[in-house]
């Protein structure tokens, strides 16, 4: 197989080959469902309890706070749709930055009620404290503000944001989808600020696709979005994917374990390639705003982000034109609007996001091939300009 | 590790070789988010729609029929609660002996101003045909009968039902998740007949956890339960469990392929097991109806289901006392409360489920062990007796 290099991690990991070889049993002579009152079953029912334990003890949970589900958006969904089912219609505030599985989720509450306000953010990205003392001041009865953002890398302050609206008497979720690995993350120091729910998702930290978990504080009531045989405390029905959910606690261990060490050395050569970037006359995305360690995500002026991101493929680069979640619908970055970026100069943007096996050379053999399809498609527009 | 023979493959089935084999190069170097625009993501999302079009011609439906979820009971709700956010609340009938992801999220409509009917069903635990007619008569918006129990494995003549439903304008859903593999399963064919919806799972027929599909007439609105970056065509977002749905390809070719051989070997396996059971005195529930023909579900008259099932494990066989879902919560079976069995039989059910591995060595040494232990608990009940 053709095998690019990889600068796309924000979109998903390899799986640590550690995590596939703590799955493979589950996925061979281990096949019991966990909800079986038989050896097979009872065994299936150990490895989901264990991996529960790891999750929680990564994130600084407990493992009766963790929640399994499918994935980050249906822990987003959960969340949203889950928390706002137990209470009476009122006011749901998200930054406007979030992910499209906590915006849409919130944008279908209208629906039955519900007024949703999209706190705005600054032209870095972070969310507007004016803004937040607005909605606060409303009486929300829902907040969820995510860690960092997917496009951009940009961080909230999460801690502060939640501990503000304490006196409101919403509750807070946080999307640390893309902050768990990359930064230091503990559910049980952002509960005491204020946040009661956390998602976090094994395929951003070598984890398998197909697990993913709600961390959420037992005050929080939540109507099941998959009702039936009562599964993960009557939360979230349906057979456990168990080789899956092995492979998160181990990837979750893992992430933990290797946050400071891979934060360190991916900063370092991320610090290079902006260096690069910089030096091809890139714009930054929130670059003045605290950023995850691995995420650069910019545009070059005059060259279109979908060609660029088209050019570096056809030459080994992975890298992303916006979120890999929406690709499918290439309209401007909901993100790059929020910060006020133009429509002309977010059509530009692409994203570099390193990760745990990116190596310097990779980093410098990019800046160069960038660097050539930068000056051939520069030099194409100005040529079209000339005839123009 | 010890191996139990298992006996329990309505529960779920170990993981076939050949699906495995296709499953891994997903789990290792193609490791793309098929969201992504880049060479991994690309042959990511040829993966998906190669999974997709084996899945529809599996079961005989178009591949833009098929949504993919992450289980069988996300794929239940999806219908019976996306299928009512659409329409304006009404009544929602469904058989009294669906299996929980069904009947939960019905009972959660009620909030929403639905009204629910269970359709009662007979002695046999088929559904009760003046009592359909009733709920048709009562104008019902949605309907929802599966195909086969997965307790008793009794069939409900769906085509029939869906028929007769025909000039009252209700979507008709049906759970397949028990029938498909073990019967002959045509959605084109269900289609025709009245069917608008269909439920079918990978672990099931020899597929991994964490892969399923709701198979929808696009007549039908649904509302997603996971809403976000607008995947399976704004149906269910979440980035694609490509390894699980890769997997789920496969398997499905593979129970379509394999159906009438192997419902012909299990079914003389199954009348070799039954004729064993009735000569111990056992009572067979639904024995009268058309069944799956690799189910029996039965009680031995003063032997306690759950103790039989203990005591079966420890002596190596793997089967359930009940419906594997629902087995965290040890109340007696609502199948066969339907069925009007009392709950003094009922606590004795039993339910061996053969499955493709199952050999005549498997099941003569199973009725062995059956009728030692059978008599062991019967003489400790008449000693006990004795005694008191």
């Amino acid at each position: 197989m053709f095998a690019p290099v990889y600068l796309d991690h924000n979109a998903t990991t390899p799986l640590d080959p550690a995590v596939l070889a703590a799955m493979q049993p589950w996925l061979e002579a281990q096949f019991g469902n966990p909800s079986s009152r038989h050896e097979y079953g009872r065994a299936a029912r150990r490895a989901v309890d264990e991996a529960r334990q790891r999750v929680a003890a990564a994130i600084g949970a407990h493992p009766t706070e963790v929640v399994f589900t499918s994935g980050g958006s249906e822990a987003n969904n959960l969340f949203v749709k889950g928390a706002a089912a137990a209470l009476k219609p009122g006011l749901l505030a998200v930054s406007a930055v979030e992910h499209p599985c906590v915006i849409r989720p919130a944008e279908q509450l209208l629906r039955q009620g519900w007024q949703l306000k999209k706190v705005a953010v600054d032209g870095e990205g972070r969310v507007d404290c004016s803004d937040w003392r607005e909605a606060l001041a409303a009486g929300p009865k829902l907040l969820s503000v995510m860690r960092a953002n997917n496009e951009t890398g940009v961080l909230q302050d999460v801690a502060s944001l939640a501990n503000e609206a304490k006196g409101c008497g919403a509750w807070f979720h946080c999307d640390a989808v893309q902050a768990f690995g990359k930064l230091p993350l503990s559910f049980r120091e952002l509960n005491i600020a204020g946040v009661h729910a956390l998602t976090v998702s094994a395929h951003k930290v070598g984890g398998p696709k197909g697990a993913a978990a709600l961390v959420v504080d037992k005050r929080v009531e939540i109507v099941p979005l998959i009702a039936g045989g009562g599964h993960e405390r009557g939360l979230r029905s349906g057979t456990e994917n168990v080789p899956a959910i092995v492979g998160f606690g181990i990837a979750a261990e893992l992430a933990a374990a290797r946050q400071a060490e891979n934060a360190t050395n991916i900063a370092g050569l991320r610090a290079e390639l902006e260096a690069g970037l910089l030096a091809l006359g890139a714009r930054l995305f929130g670059a003045a705003a605290e950023r995850l360690p691995n995420t650069s995500y910019f545009a070059i002026p005059e060259v279109d982000g979908e060609t660029l991101v088209g050019k570096l493929d056809r030459a080994g680069f992975a890298v992303a034109s916006g979120a890999a979640c929406s690709s499918a619908n290439p309209e401007p970055s909901h993100v790059l609007s929020a910060m006020g970026v133009a429509p002309e100069i977010a059509r530009g943007a692409v994203r570099v996001s390193l990760g745990r096996g990116t190596t310097q050379k990779e980093v410098k053999d990019f800046l160069n091939v960038l660097q050539t399809t930068v000056v051939g498609l520069q030099r194409m527009t100005s040529v079209s300009a000339d005839a123009a």
